[in-house]
């Protein structure tokens, strides 16, 4: 009997609740998967929505993951340039058999200087920023380059697990998680991507996050600073 | 000024989890609504995963809502034939807009006696226990029918929320959400329903939630016995 798989996803201060919950749906239906949610103390911390997350474990009790996993949000801002978090995952990426993120958890993999000369997605607003961590960016739902496993934005992240648990398990293993989350989406509308959502939807979409853009990029290029 | 939105979504013991984030995620998006996680009481409760969720307010406290939703899970079961959770969802819905759920929370819906006459949605593998409630179960992703709206399974409840956001405020309200969480989504397999997914995959699904079908089945029984 081989050891438990060990798959953790940080959880921090203003995170995207569903950049993580979805893919700890998928991964939660893996047999004999232990999932934990990460933080630096164990106190609960507010999730960007109403869902308050209980970190089960902290980044000194955390076993060696064989995955660790980043979600995005506003909260990934002041992730950046926080080198108690970019130790943490450092340390853990060097064990790790897969380093991954979904939506802009992937600048904080950039800022911890772990996507150098790798492809990475994240969410549509970000992708540009990715170049300044010496990644590439690439514009699909899911970018394995290597070991670096990474999802575009928010609901990317049950695409990307789908697709991590045909790696590490199977495909057959992928496609019953699938069917148990009735994973057969149908969008009412077609404006999930800036190429495709209507343009006045996208502007104002673009208008209402441009503030936040500036804090943002500030917190990218004093990290990028630092790493490059 | 109107009044804030007012949605509710209950959570209890063992909910599947992803059945009320994907929801509270769109929701929380919408201007102005005011959004609360609810059940008995105010303790955390653990869900089908490793996700703790702290309720936000309780039964005897949650104001009256425009939109109640019941997630799914197996911790369903268990809410079929307790009268203090029926006597809530029976109360909040004499006065809410809407009357909704995602997987199947609409069978504590039919318990409650709530979709005697309508048409519902709910998980695949619960379709025809609908039935034993006066629904008329219906295999769309989601279904509206007056003012009770369901969801298939799990991962439907994102195209419901997004659904009944553009009922609830418009259509252009429900596409800048959709945006900003990039719902554009590429599943890896085409696995997601009965319908589509692998023959022996369907069955190992099938065979593993067998011994829980019999215990549902129980509960869905006795529930109906006394509503019909």
């Amino acid at each position: 009997m081989s050891a438990p798989l060990q798959i953790g996803l940080l959880v921090f201060p203003r995170v995207t609740q569903l950049d993580f919950t979805g893919p700890l749906q998928v991964f939660s239906a893996v047999p004999g998967a232990q999932l934990h949610l990460i933080w630096k103390r164990i106190e609960p911390v507010p999730s960007d929505s109403a869902l308050i997350v209980t970190p089960t474990t902290t980044f000194a009790d955390c076993p060696q993951l064989d995955v660790i996993c980043v979600p995005g949000g506003r909260g990934t801002d002041d992730l950046l340039n926080d080198e108690e978090v970019l130790d943490f995952l450092r340390r853990q990426a060097e064990g790790a058999k897969y380093v991954t993120s979904v939506c802009t958890g992937s600048l904080a993999l950039g800022a911890a200087g772990l996507l150098k000369g790798y492809r990475a997605a994240t969410h549509w607003s970000a992708m540009e920023m990715l170049s300044q961590f010496g990644a590439t960016p690439t514009k699909t739902r899911v970018c394995v380059d290597r070991n670096r496993v990474t999802g575009g934005g928010v609901t990317a992240g049950i695409d990307f697990a789908l697709t991590l648990v045909s790696i590490l398990v199977n495909r057959t293993a992928a496609e019953a998680i699938q069917l148990g989350i009735e994973y057969n989406p149908a969008p009412p509308f077609n404006s999930g991507s800036p190429d495709t959502a209507p343009a006045e939807v996208l502007a104002f979409v673009k208008q209402r996050i441009e503030p936040l853009q500036a804090y943002r990029l500030d917190a990218v290029e004093r990290a990028a600073a630092r790493v490059m």
